[in-house]
This record gives structure tokens, C-alpha cells and sequence, in this order.
């Protein structure tokens, strides 16, 4: 009887929370005339359960490190985000009113502006695989306390990457990750593909490794069984919901045109009375154990200069294997080329922080992105061509305010033999619009090293662009590099007639060109734009005034969004007139052959630097 | 007996193919020096089955509509498809001889300059979900009679868009595709995720609601039972095979380290001992039924203009609709939004020729790809926020030589409440950096219309971007819009102080800041750039002309990659000098707000290109 009582009471408080987060969904919509209060109320009684019987969160101490993870992968139902923070006693109920409008914290999605969201989700399929980098990241490195709970939506299945997600997690044996998956039925604009077939996704789910708990999503007593049994669960667990789109309003329950549209005030005092509109509260959340993380060990890092010819690929495996050695918050993380990416030169140093995420390039940053959650340092690679299928990602990262670093090898047309498929063409163009991104294309080892070491440290997300083949040494170990910076290293007077800016690959070859042209008379300046973005406007305008503006930019990149575009914003944003611009980059579709033959081909080798420098000086 | 013997004489044949088949993907990647033999030797025997007993194909006449379709999704085993190519007398020793090569149309990774490669693969993870468009265009609408073959290696079933493409398989009940797994335990850098647990394979596939039949893939007759099963099936069939990296080759099976190498001379005459390196031959592949496909029946579209304000996404819906009641080569496909791209008014229109591919845009614009490759004209919808999520497929698209047409809505802040990661600020900088793309950014409806009109018939990748909101007419039903071209909306004469070159949503607002300075008597000249790729370099040279080379820009998308740089590139290219520059775009995360109010707050609205013309003409 007892029990039974205890367990009545505990029932109560839910069906008490769950009321107060469907009339708050329904509020904040309402006020703001817009948003999803049909999605929040079907995960309603999901979410109620979970904050108020399972979830261990100090909503007034957010950054503490035992804190369970919560994600709305189903980022449109924020306004069941807000009603939790209010409940939690996290937000006002005035600040509840806010959403959506201009200047509020409660934006139309979630994001971490709001000290208690961890990532910006809207984007669908994002949340779940971003919930494996933090799982794995609790596991090890960190062997941290925390759960990790991801409030899924079913629309959202038919992204890919739930299930590289599901993949990652059944490969780990995440059993600090749980999926809630809110299968109410209907998409945006109509039913799902699988619509209420729980047997269908249970089956998908076991599949890839996981336990699936197939629950009513509105029975509280069965949530609360099902969150208990995925906390204690040794596997990964999915809680497997059969929920009501617009459940608890009579006219919303399980109706099409509804989604992300708000009740008019007649509407939504219509459903406030059917729910029971009474005086709000605040309810109390669990807080999470005593922890104390370890400050991580944290030394210089030893970088290796190269008086020899490397590979950039090769001496970023060496730099990020040297930070590993010396830091013990960096990760890295590769899509299963970490052979060629030398992301295993990291491996071999720090194993038990060097993940393997397959090729799966999606949850390869998703991963990272969770990760810098609980303040480690991810370092993810791949072949930078191979970053497109993770654009959204990326996209998403920089609203999340993501600290990533990645680093893209084998780009351009130089990689030689392998074709185009294989040749980042258009990643400086992509990275490049990524806000506040930081792209670094170095052309020396020595300068790969310390570009990395400069990334560790960089807020955002930056991303460095390697090279296939080897590459001389043109820099000394005492030389510097700023992010932000560019070195000039052929010419620097003021007779110099054409300055040509190149990067990575392209700066040797326009190196050869200037000592080729300097043995006919022509000086030129040579600067060596390994900063893209920012970029240094100074010294190209500086090289502009002296040169009569004369500029030739060369780069193994489509003509569109890479380095001439960058060059060219960068002096026209600085006021400087007057230019007079050759643009050597891939116009056409490349095919096989050797690195020096398709460089040729491509019309961005020595001889077509020479070529256009005489051309200006004509 | 008869029988057993012809079943015989059978096994010979695809012994004898299945030996050629390795023999010349070793001599043509020892040729080379590079490339991915053992990959190919793992494949050998499934392909040898496939071509001599299954495919029915012509290689005299690839354009044969009748014809099956067999993609190499595993496109690193290109020397296995041209050594098949070869065995059926499709090309020369000597052309296979030339693999890699500068100039050879038998690149690293297989691409569609050959005429029996219908799209590029290399970048994996893309040849099922295509192969997906395919057989959804042969099921309906051409009722066409071939089947569709996917050669798909196991390491690239961590990758999502597998999952994708298992999931609309399935739901789809494609019945005429047949997915063909290699399973051969080891990726790039070691062993697979599942390695060969079959069980897992299979279980996963048949969740997906696909017929998994697991086989020895080096036991031919399994093969040949498991191929004809596929074929007759009533449902998408994997065969799910068991084979050995570099099986037929003592030295190469199942080891580790040999993945994209090539045998050096010694090893190759080692191996080709092995295999016994009898004389080539050519081998008889099965023709494709007699069957002629209907020519599309094709009209005049009868396309809307629009004199009352109207939001373009919504006059896109209107002009696929009034194109699909024209012609019947045209089809549609979404990602679940159609009620908000607006797609859903061609399926009012043309039912049978509507794809819903739910959340999943990689398999979206996959899909696309495969149908482009039956000669269909596809256009594909989403956010073009979520466009990112596809970029690989897109690039990828643009080296398959491949005719689609994505149509993005909700670009940019003006989406409004829905907050940033609703909104596109990157697309145009991501599409315009995809080879021989066309970019275009109507801000009107009749203009809308129009251009998708010219996308139907345009090759390549083109991309039109749209606006959430209404916004007013601004042309006329007689007016035209060709690609590459601008038109001048205020001003146009020798006095234009500034040029302010907008599309879009600030098109509307430079007009406004035209007519406001116009009262205080400074002529502006307002250039719409609809086509942001191709640019109208004349016009925009004859603007920096008449203005002294003061140009304002302003758009609705972040610094990099957009109009600005491509504005300022098309003048540089023209050899325009003296340009004195603003660029108001997007430079800080934007939150929630009114669309008006997030315009201002991100500096692109009148008021602020009022502030920069005053500041140009100071």
C-alpha cells in the first residue's frame, strides 16, 4: 500500500508537470504566434517524467560536470524546452513570453546562448549523433558520471545520420546514451513513412545494437519503468514511444495541419481550459552526484620543424600526435583514413583519446561537437573533399558556438591520380562561409605545426587544408605564424612589379615562378596567404599600393570562394583601388593523371604564374 | 544430367570471367602504379556472375533505355569495372591499359565520360541512393523494364545515406533493385565495423524492409541463385556476400595494408601466376528486352505572372505545377516540406511524378541524380538551409555531368522567428562554387517563374533560391530573364551616383532606399542580380562605369562567398579598376525577431543601404 501510494503521489507529480508543460508550450506559442506546440505536446509526458524523476541536473549550476546531458534532437519543440526551464525554475515566466522575439535568449530553436542547452538543434537528425561524441566522451576519456538523453523525433529517422548515430552507439556500447524516440506519427506535412509501426523501429534499432523499450508515450508509469531501465541498462536503450501529436487538446490530438503552427488566443484558451490552466510552479530536479573532473595535464607541446619535404598531411599527424603528448583534453577523431589523414600519428601517442568514427563523416563532426561540450578539444579528420557530406554539421556547429578544429588532406587537383571525386575543389569556399570560421591552408611542415598547435587554442571552428604529396621546407623553426597573419617570402621591396598570393600547394609553385621571372629582370613578391580567413588585408593592400595594384592570385581551388575571392573582398573591404587582377585557379572538370601534370592542366603551375605576371606587366 | 551439365559449362564460364576480371584489375593498376586492385579481387566473382548471367545490357548501345543499370557504389574498384568493360568488348587492352593516365577517360574513380557509367562514384556512399532514383523512375513514371544493380562495399554502410536509401528501398518496395554487399571485413586503415558477422548485415537490411539473401561471394553457383532470386523478386533484395580482400591472390587475401595499392612489377607477375594468365577474351552479355520508351509528351508551359505581392517559394510551386502539366519529362521530389517549398502544388498536378523522400536530403538529391540519368528532369525542394546536408552529393552530382535543378526556400534572417539554423546565409557561396553551376535569386513572382522555366532546359546543376515571405511585383508578364543577365530597377543613366546591386529579398529594399535618397536628390542605380552565376559582368562593369566605381552590395547571406565576392570577381575579371566598395550582408548570429527587424538588425535593410550610398557619395 505503501508503495502503491509512494508511486501514486510520484504519478501525480508527473501528470501535475506534464499539464504545466502543455499549457506553457501552447502560451509561448500563442504569445508569439509562431512555433511547434503540437510537437512539444505529444514528448510532453516524456520530458515531465525525465526532469522530474530521472534527469540529475543543477539547473543553477549548468556547468557543473556531473550534470546529465539532455538534447532536443527535435529542436522545434522548443517551447517544451522553455515550459522544462520555467518548471525547473531555470527562466521567468515573463521570460517565457519572450520567445521568438527579437533579443530573446528563447529563440525559435534551442541554442547554447541559454546556459542549459549544450548545442543548437533544428536541423534535424543532429541531436542523436552529437549525443554519442558527448556519451563517448563520458565513457573515456573522462569516465564521467552523466547520462546523456536524447528526446528524438520520428520524422527525423529518415535522416542517415540516426543512424550512423545508432551505429556508433551499438559499436561502442554507449550504455550512458538513451534515445527517447516521440513517434507521434506525423511529419510536417503529413504521416510518416513509418507512422505508428513501434515494431518497425524497435526491430531497426535492435538491428544496430541497441535494447528498444516500446512504451505508450503518454503512460507515465510506463515512462517511468523505461527512463529507470535506460539509466541502469548496460546497452544503449531506446525508449521506443508511441505518442499523440497534439496530445491532451481535443482538436490537435493526431490531426494533420498543425505542425509548426500556433492556436490563435481564442484556440489556445479553448485548450488550456480543456487542459486545466492552473497556477504554475516549480518543480525540483534531481541534482547530480559529487564529481570533481581532473584538471587536465596540460604541458608546451614538442613541434617538430622540417628542414626536409613533408607532406602537410604528415606533419599535422605529427603536430596533433606532439599536442596529444603534451595535453591530455585533446581528442581526435578520424573517418577511417586516418592512414592517410595521419590522424594515426595521434593514435599511436593517445589511444584511449583517438576515435574511430568510420566512414560516417556526419557523426565524425557531430562526435567533435559533442565532445567540445564537456570541454575537450576535438581535432577531426578526414579527406577534406569528404567534409561536404558534413556541411550541415559544420553549419549547425557555429550556431551551437562549437569549439571544432578539422582538418581536410588531399585537396585539390594535386592529389594526382585518384580523380576528382577524391579532390576537395570547393571546401575554402564552404568553410570560408561558415561564420566565425578560421581556414588555414598551410604549405610547410613547420608551419603545419604551429597552425595546429594555434588551432588548440582558437574559438569556433577552424579548419586546415592539406596537401597530398610532399612539399618543400621553406620555413625555419624560429619563424611565426599568426592566424591571421601572411609571410611574404620571395621580394617585399617596393619594386617589386606584381605580387602573387598563393597558399599550400600554389606557393611553391609561385616561388618557382618568381625565381624564374627574377632571372629575366621581373621582381615580384610573393605572399604566402596561409591565413585565409582571417585574412591579412594589411599586407595584401601594402602589396597592392606597392605594385600598382598588380595581383595575381593562385590556388588548386574552383574559381569560386576560395582564395581570390577572399583576396579580393579583403582589398576592397580596405578601400584599395585601382587593382589589376589575374585569377589562376580549376575552371575546368579535372581528371587522373600526376599531381605536376594536372597542376598544368589545371592552368595554376609555374609557368602559367610567369604567364599572367608578364602579361600584367605588359 | 543435361542439366547439371549445362550448369557446368555455366560455372566455367563465370570461372573464366571471374579470372580475367582480376587478372586486368591487376595489370591495369600495376600499369598505373596506383588504384585499388585488392577491392577489385574481393568484388571479382560477384561481377563476373553478374555480367555473364544476369546483367542484360548492350554495350554497343548504352543509351538503350531497355538497358539495366549497374553502379559501382564501392567506385574505388575501378579497375574491376573497366576490366568488365573490357571483358565485354565495350574497350580496348590498350584503352585499360592507360588507367590514370593524363587524358584517359579510365580515371581513378569512374565517372560518366565513359558512356556505360551512367553517374561518378568515389565518394562513397552515393551509388545506392541514386541507384534509388533509378529504380523509382523505372517503377513509375516510365514503366520501364530494366533492373538496377549496386555493387556496394561494407565499409560505406557506416555511411548514412545508406540507411537512406535502405529506408525509401523499402518503403518504395523497389523490387527492381537489387544491392550487391561486399562484404570483405577490411576498409582503408583496418577492419570494418561488423567485419563479417553476416547476421548483423542482413538483420539490419531486412529491417529495413529489404530480402537479404547471405552468400559465399566466391561460390559462383550461390552467386548465380542469389542474382536470379534477386531479379524475380517482388521486393528490393540485398545479396549480402561473404568474400576475401584480394581473394585469388595467396599474398593479398585478407591482409591488412594492401587497400589502394597498387602490385609492383614482380608482385603482379607473382599474382597473375596464381590467377594463370590465360589469353583475354571477350565475353557475351545478355541483351536488354525490345522495348521503346514513349516520347514525353511536351507543351508551352502556361506560367503565371503576378501583379499582387507573392512570396517566390510560392510562385515556384505554381511554375513546376504549370511545367509538369506541360511536360512529361519533368518530375518533382522534397524532403518532407512540400507544403512549405511549395512542391506540393505540382503534386496537385501530376501525382505520379511526385517523390516524397522525407527527411532525407542526401537521398533526395541522390534521387534526383538517378533520375536525370533516365533522361527525366528533376527538380528537388527543401529549406536550402538543409541543401548543406547534401553538398556532397551535389559536387559529386557536378562530376557526374548530372542535369538537376534544387530549388531552396526560406533563404536568409528573413525567414524570421524560426531563428539561424532555419536560415540559408551559406548556400549561395556552397552553390556557387559547384562546377558549371547556375545560381539564380528571383525576387519577384513572374521572375520566378520564368527562370524555372529556363532551369527545365538548363544543363548542369542549377539552384534557385527563395524567399520565405511575400514580396511585391516588380516586373511584367512580357519581361524576360535570361541567364546571365541583370536588369537596372531604378536609375540606368550617366548620372547614377551609386550602383546598389541587390536580388532577392533586398532588392526591395534598395528600391526603398532608391525612392527615399531619390527625395533628397541622389540617383542611385539598383541593379537586380538575379542571376548570381552566371554574372552580368557587363552590366555590372557599366555600372562601375557610370559611378565611378561606387558599388554598395547587399544581400541576405553571410560575407563570404555570396553576391558580395562574386560581384567584385566579375569586375575584376572585366578588368574594372577603381572601385570604391560597400558590402552589407550578414556578419553576426541572428536569433529570433520579425523578418523586418532581423533585415535591420543585420544591416541589410534600407535604412542601411541609405546610410552607405551617403557615405560612397560623401
Amino acid at each position: 500500500m505503501a508503495t502503491a501510494s509512494r508511486a501514486g503521489t510520484r504519478l501525480d507529480l508527473y501528470r501535475d508537470l506534464a499539464r504545466q508543460l502543455r499549457v506553457d508550450s501552447i502560451r509561448c506559442s500563442t504569445a508569439a504566434g509562431s512555433g511547434h506546440p503540437t510537437s512539444s505536446l505529444s514528448a510532453a509526458d516524456l520530458v515531465a517524467v525525465l526532469l522530474a524523476g530521472h534527469l540529475r541536473y543543477d539547473y543553477a549550476a549548468p556547468a557543473d560536470p556531473a550534470n546529465d546531458h539532455l538534447i532536443f534532437s527535435k529542436g522545434h519543440a522548443s517551447p517544451l524546452v522553455y515550459a522544462m526551464f520555467r518548471a525547473a525554475g531555470a527562466i521567468t515566466d515573463e521570460e517565457l513570453l519572450t520567445f521568438r522575439q527579437l533579443g530573446s535568449r528563447l529563440e525559435g530553436h534551442p541554442t547554447p546562448i541559454l546556459p542549459w542547452v549544450d548545442v543548437a538543434t533544428g536541423s534535424l537528425g543532429q541531436g542523436l549523433p552529437i549525443g554519442v561524441g558527448i556519451a563517448l566522451a563520458g565513457k573515456r576519456p573522462l569516465a564521467a558520471p552523466y547520462h546523456v538523453w536524447i528526446l528524438v523525433g520520428d520524422s527525423e529517422s529518415a535522416e542517415g545520420s540516426i543512424w550512423e548515430a545508432f551505429d556508433h552507439g551499438g559499436h561502442e556500447g554507449l550504455s550512458n546514451l538513451t534515445a527517447i524516440l516521440d513517434v507521434n506519427r506525423l511529419g510536417q506535412r503529413g504521416p510518416t513513412e513509418l507512422q505508428w509501426d513501434m515494431a518497425a523501429y524497435a526491430a531497426r534499432i535492435r538491428a544496430f545494437g541497441w535494447d528498444a523499450i516500446v512504451i505508450d508515450g503518454h503512460d507515465l508509469a510506463a515512462i517511468d519503468d523505461a527512463l529507470g531501465r535506460a539509466r541502469r541498462s548496460e546497452r544503449p536503450t531506446a525508449i521506443v514511444a508511441k505518442t499523440v501529436k497534439g496530445k491532451g487538446v481535443s482538436f490537435l490530438e493526431d490531426k494533420e495541419g498543425w505542425h509548426g503552427k500556433a492556436l490563435d488566443k481564442d484556440q489556445a484558451a479553448q485548450a488550456l481550459k480543456e487542459l486545466g490552466d492552473g497556477p504554475a510552479r516549480t518543480f525540483e530536479v534531481a541534482k547530480p552526484p559529487r564529481w570533481t573532473r581532473p584538471a587536465p595535464r596540460r604541458t608546451t607541446p614538442q613541434l617538430k620543424s622540417y628542414t626536409e619535404p613533408v607532406a602537410t598531411r604528415k606533419a599535422y599527424g605529427e603536430a596533433i600526435a606532439a599536442l596529444g603528448a603534451a595535453r591530455e583534453d585533446v581528442v581526435v577523431l578520424d573517418a577511417e583514413v586516418s592512414n592517410s589523414t595521419h590522424a594515426e600519428d595521434f593514435k599511436k601517442t593517445a589511444p584511449d583519446r583517438f576515435f574511430e568514427m568510420y566512414i560516417a563523416e556526419q557523426q565524425l563532426v557531430a562526435a567533435a561537437v559533442g565532445m567540445q561540450v564537456v570541454d575537450l578539444v576535438p581535432f577531426a579528420s578526414t579527406f577534406a573533399a569528404f567534409f561536404t557530406r558534413a556541411y550541415d554539421f559544420i553549419r549547425m556547429a557555429a550556431i551551437s558556438r562549437a569549439n571544432i578544429r578539422l582538418s581536410g588532406s588531399h585537396a585539390g587537383v594535386s592529389i594526382g591520380e585518384d580523380g576528382p571525386s577524391q579532390m576537395a575543389l570547393e571546401d575554402l569556399a564552404m568553410m570560408r562561409a561558415v561564420h566565425g570560421s578560421t581556414v588555414l591552408y598551410p604549405c610547410d611542415g613547420t608551419q603545419t605545426a604551429k597552425l595546429v598547435a594555434a588551432m588548440a587554442d582558437r574559438e569556433g571552428i577552424s579548419y586546415l587544408r592539406t596537401t597530398r604529396g610532399n612539399t618543400p621546407a621553406i620555413y625555419k623553426a624560429a619563424d611565426e605564424f599568426p592566424i591571421g597573419g601572411s609571410k611574404v617570402v620571395r621580394g617585399g621591396g617596393s619594386d617589386d612589379r606584381v605580387a602573387v598570393v598563393a597558399a599550400g600547394i600554389t606557393l611553391h609553385e609561385a616561388t618557382k615562378a618568381a625565381d624564374e621571372l627574377a632571372t629575366s629582370g621581373v621582381k615580384i613578391r610573393v605572399i604566402d596567404l596561409y591565413s585565409v580567413k582571417p585574412i591579412d588585408a594589411a599586407a595584401l593592400a601594402a602589396a597592392a599600393a606597392a605594385t600598382g595594384g598588380r595581383i595575381v592570385v593562385v590556388e588548386d581551388h574552383w574559381v569560386e570562394g576560395g582564395i581570390g575571392d577572399a583576396v579580393l573582398a579583403a582589398l576592397a573591404e580596405r578601400g584599395a583601388r585601382d587593382v589589376r587582377y589575374r585569377h589562376l585557379a580549376v575552371r575546368r572538370m579535372p581528371g587522373s593523371g600526376k599531381p605536376a601534370e594536372l597542376l598544368d592542366a589545371a592552368g595554376i603551375s609555374a609557368r602559367h604564374i610567369v604567364a599572367a605576371v608578364k602579361e600584367l606587366v605588359a
